[in-house]
């Protein structure tokens, strides 16, 4: 199946030479029209946004454009494929920011891999867009990145991280209530210490999360290619040891398999195949197994059921239960801009997963999360966030 | 009428709220949509890309997409108002390169007014465009910005420079037909030494143009709000000084109401109001005014024709014989992305400006340059570029 959507989608891409353009709403077609849209007439709106600068959201496409940034460091499953390649990923996404939300979204691909450079590139070309989303920088620049370019004034999302998290928070939640359990029981291992590994990991224990209506699990474990992360190794990157603060209390070592062990909860961002039955079977009863490898989870979902899962989610949409950030990622950010909110917050991270887990009235084992295209679901988080936002301004 | 310009100016960006938007070119009404457009399917365009980055331009927007870059410091006549508040400029820049060359074009408007800054930024985000107009950067950093930026690999073209002094040196071929005279026996004073005085005063010049297709006029005086820039001005910017070596032979001084006297040709691309029709009466009989000042230009037609003026250019469309960039930026750029080169040269801006001449069979007092909205322009330009560009690459 993959291999043929490969052949179609090279079609696509070779017919199409570009997913996205430019539309002009306003009509071009006689000298007047030039002079209301151009000069001389369009010195009048300038001079406004001069004298007031946030009436550029009334008067341009800032309240509504988003700058999908990538570096092509960390794109899909393909790694580091510079900038020119990730373009078709990063068209693809402001497709999907068109599609969902309405927002005009363009793709922004950097020819600098360097940390100051991206931050520094990133504030200069903020002032024409109403949002940025970071996209596919890998770990662990990415987390300063975006931790440092909070400051902005508008909202700077790196999807790979919060998107991921707000899903699966959501899936989780949702499983709670199809399972009958509470999160604050919940023991997790994540296996990934990636962008989103660590997002998912910090979100579920409320780090870097702080807001009343965050509930943390009891426990995570995160394990990256060499095992669990634990107290004893000597190999971690600082962003890996920030992970002892808030995981594996009881400092457990060995591989994923061994870790996974009487666990409640498995979440994987990282690598294919990696799971037989038999280690779900060594998980505690009726587990809840979200394998978001891609395009290969971490299980089959039938192997997982073998092995006893009560709920099993994945990436793909050919099976049960698709965790997919296109569930939030758009609604996040068309709630922050309608807010005119000047970023992100914990709690509006957090009124969108509930938003979304909302979605279904009566999930199931075989429903968690609603459907990409499932009517209403980006209305919903964008409304959620919208409210959660103005409540945190006044 | 310039008032209700402004007024119903206003109108129509309040309602729309952004002139130009976002469009779907995919269809994504259904998973298997999302998995051509999207992940899975996009891996493979990446792949492709990834092996030969030159398929970026068959795969994605990048063979048609140009970011019109600004940092606000000399937008219109209104000056250094900054980057949110040029947004409506560089959007109608947008809207016209859609609707007169079907270019996507992008603004981008920057938070900084450093020379180094600004060429690092442009280089920084060049990978995702292939092309790039700047637009209304102040003199002098406008000159180093472009030049420096000419290995980019892509075109870079200041439109404010180049755009008017290709359409001026159409202006000026024809108006020759028209009188039957020659450009090379052609004595021209400039009044403005930004962006554009500079420009034009070069390629009048061959300066910074040397190629075969290019004719120099005789002679060319400059003034600044001073005068004549002349040998003993001990005020002269270094860019200014560049102009004594190829400007003002007699090394004439005095205001430009001095320097006027005797001369063939005046081009303003300065200051509005400026002559009398005493002035034009000074200059060579039969003299050939382009006043390109904005919305006031340098004298009013009717009192240059008193003065004895044959040929009266102005920037509106209002008046005959509008001189207006909008007639060469989408073309220049059309042509040069066509033929994949990676530069504009001088031999493809003369060849703009002798397509831009030729689309009138018939050049007359009235009409010296075709309409903006006349079939074919754009078409004849990008044409005449591309062919040219091939040349050269061969």
């Amino acid at each position: 199946m993959s291999q043929d959507y490969y052949t179609k989608s090279m079609k696509l891409h070779e017919k199409l030479q570009g997913k996205i353009e430019i539309r002009s709403k306003a009509r071009v077609h006689s000298m007047e029209d030039l002079s209301l849209t151009y000069t001389p007439g369009v010195a009048e709106p300038c001079r406004r946004i001069h004298q007031d600068p946030a009436q550029a959201r009334d008067l341009t496409i800032i309240g509504r454009s988003i700058a999908v940034i990538t570096d092509g460091s960390a794109v899909l499953g393909l790694g580091n494929i510079g900038p020119k390649a990730a373009m078709p990923v990063m068209e693809g996404k402001a497709l999907i920011f068109k599609e969902f939300a309405g927002l005009d979204a363009w793709p922004i691909c950097l020819a600098t891999q360097d940390t100051e450079e991206i931050i520094q590139t990133v504030r200069n070309i903020a002032p024409g867009f109403g949002g940025i989303n970071l996209e596919d920088i890998s770990a662990p620049r990415c987390f300063e990145i975006e931790e440092r370019l909070q400051d902005l004034g508008i909202p700077v999302f790196h999807d790979d991280q919060h998107g991921t998290a707000i899903v699966a928070l959501a899936a989780l939640i949702n499983a709670c209530r199809v399972l009958n359990r509470r999160l604050e029981d919940l023991r997790v291992v994540i296996n990934g210490s990636g962008a989103a590994g660590i997002a998912i990991a910090r979100l579920l224990r409320c780090v870097g999360h702080e807001h009343s209506s965050c509930i943390a699990v009891k426990e995570i474990v995160v394990c990256d290619s060499r095992g669990a992360i634990h107290e004893k190794r000597e190999d971690l990157n600082p962003i890996k040891k920030s992970l002892l603060a808030f995981s594996n209390f009881e400092n457990r070592a060995g591989s994923i398999h061994e870790v996974i062990q009487g666990m409640d909860v498995f979440i994987g961002v990282s690598q294919g195949g990696l799971l037989k039955s038999e280690h779900i079977r060594s998980m505690k009863q009726e587990p809840i197994i979200i394998a978001m490898a891609n395009p290969e989870p971490e299980i089959h979902p039938d192997l997982a059921r073998e092995g006893g899962a009560a709920i099993i989610g994945t990436g793909r949409s050919d099976y049960p239960n698709q965790v997919n950030n296109a569930l939030v990622f758009p609604g996040i950010f068309k709630g922050t801009l309608q807010a005119r909110a000047a970023r992100i917050s914990p709690g509006m991270k957090i009124a969108a997963a509930r938003a979304l887990a909302d979605c279904l009235q009566n999930p199931s084992r075989e429903q968690i999360l609603p459907q990409v295209f499932q009517d209403g679901v980006t209305q919903k988080i964008s409304e959620a966030v919208r409210l959660q936002a103005l409540e945190e301004m006044h």
